[in-house]
């Protein structure tokens, strides 16, 4: 898959509908299982060793955004497309409900506390866009302060951006359908019952409010220096292929090369 | 290796000496490195395991403390020990040289900030005891404050016990020797450089000053809420060997068991 067909994944604002990317698209798969996940280990593989430079150069910062709705396997994406990471080089920060603390502050305040350093890559598990997502579908702010969000994000990540750091934002696009089976496994399987959380219940009722408000945040915060890509991911191997390839071809984008060895070290010895 | 064999490298204080334990001691390792690796693999797939069923239950912390000289494999035992867990349980907090704000506060200020949470594994790669180490070594501190600082040590570590943490102290133990040749490669291969810093020769010219002061440490701070166990670190796989090892004690030690279903989700339905 070269870059022209994971172009096709990026959400162009001026003309984009959600419509556009069906959920159960399985276009980065081969059709043979045994050699996706073949695939899968030689690209988490070929993001270590980049992010393995990334860390020991120490210059450039990067953060990888996930956002979907409940069960579209944002902890999944962690987990198998990090799995050869080592845990140096990588940082996860997750957004709950916000605390006490940080709704006495502005939203980008937990947010901003938790961006990438020079050589860290960070992922964030939900983010800001909560903050134009689940406040808007409950209607807790309006209009008038949505648009005044959608411009202070773009800002913000602008900031960051011209700060060194490449920034990639991934919805990880499941259908109704699918969730539906997801959350009567989580309520079936021991093993899965911890992940259950009734609530998740209401906002599922929420379904087509929240594909309006994803749809318009994609569109109002699609940017040259921090793009959206719309992931289908009802197949978690399709989700998992993409997700990496699109980090990997970030990363190889970068100038990345071990740092070298200054002059005066050459002289060096090192005594018993 | 059983619960007993770990427990010789586990520090008894009334009569401990750094002597008692070889640096080149490989008595993890079977001899033969294909199978060596293999058990390796196996420790920390059950590691993961484990880990998974503490983020679940969300109620035991688990803290893991990594000390060393430079060179000691600090790094290296964070990405082999735990390469196959999901980053989503585990977190890394390294402490430096401190900051500006950091010093302006106590010394276990920015430590305990980085506690384990409920269901968390953290692993702390250096700590709060560089303030009985370094400080010690040059002599920024005088005896009667490094003994003010051991009792404090081991009065918020009974607390962390107490609210529920399991603690592990692992000191890597190398050989004066094994640190040169480990600076030497530093210095010789190109994708090392990154990781060798001058200042490291001016701490290496101190090595008997540091042995005293961490065998000093241990004595004063092996506990049974919180031990210390000197690892023979001169072999990687031996020291990666052991900490698995303890780690995994540690982890079966604890009721780990996936939480149950409350009995009112039984009437509930995933609606389309």
């Amino acid at each position: 898959m070269d870059k022209f067909s994971l172009s096709s994944y990026r959400v162009n604002p001026k003309k984009f509908s959600l419509k556009q990317i069906k959920p159960d698209d399985k276009s980065a798969r081969t059709g043979d299982k045994t050699e996706d996940l073949a695939i899968l280990a030689q690209l988490t593989e070929a993001i270590n060793e980049r992010q393995d430079v990334l860390h020991a150069k120490a210059e450039h910062k990067v953060l990888l955004i996930l956002q979907g709705m409940d069960t579209s396997g944002k902890d999944g994406t962690v987990k198998q497309v990090f799995s050869a990471c080592d845990p140096l080089g990588i940082r996860l920060a997750s957004f709950k409900a916000p605390s006490e603390d940080e709704l006495a502050h502005d939203y980008l305040w937990r947010v901003h506390a938790q961006v990438p350093r020079k050589g860290e890559l960070v992922i964030f598990n939900r983010s800001h866009y909560e903050d134009v997502l689940i406040v808007k579908v409950h209607d807790w702010i309006d209009e008038a302060e949505a648009e005044r969000r959608y411009q202070q994000i773009n800002d913000f990540e602008r900031m960051l951006s011209e700060s060194g750091t490449t920034i990639i934002k991934c919805f990880l696009h499941i259908s109704k359908e699918e969730q539906q089976e997801r959350l009567q496994e989580r309520l079936d399987e021991p093993a899965k019952h911890w992940k259950f959380n009734p609530k998740d219940l209401d906002e599922r009722a929420l379904w087509d409010k929240y594909m309006q408000a994803y749809e318009r945040a994609f569109q109002e915060t699609s940017t040259d220096y921090a793009p959206w890509y719309v992931i289908p991911a009802d197949s978690k191997t399709n989700r998992n292929l993409l997700i990496s390839r699109i980090l990997l071809q970030a990363l190889e984008d970068l100038p990345l090369t071990y740092p070298g060895k200054p002059k005066a070290w050459n002289k060096l010895v090192i005594k018993d």
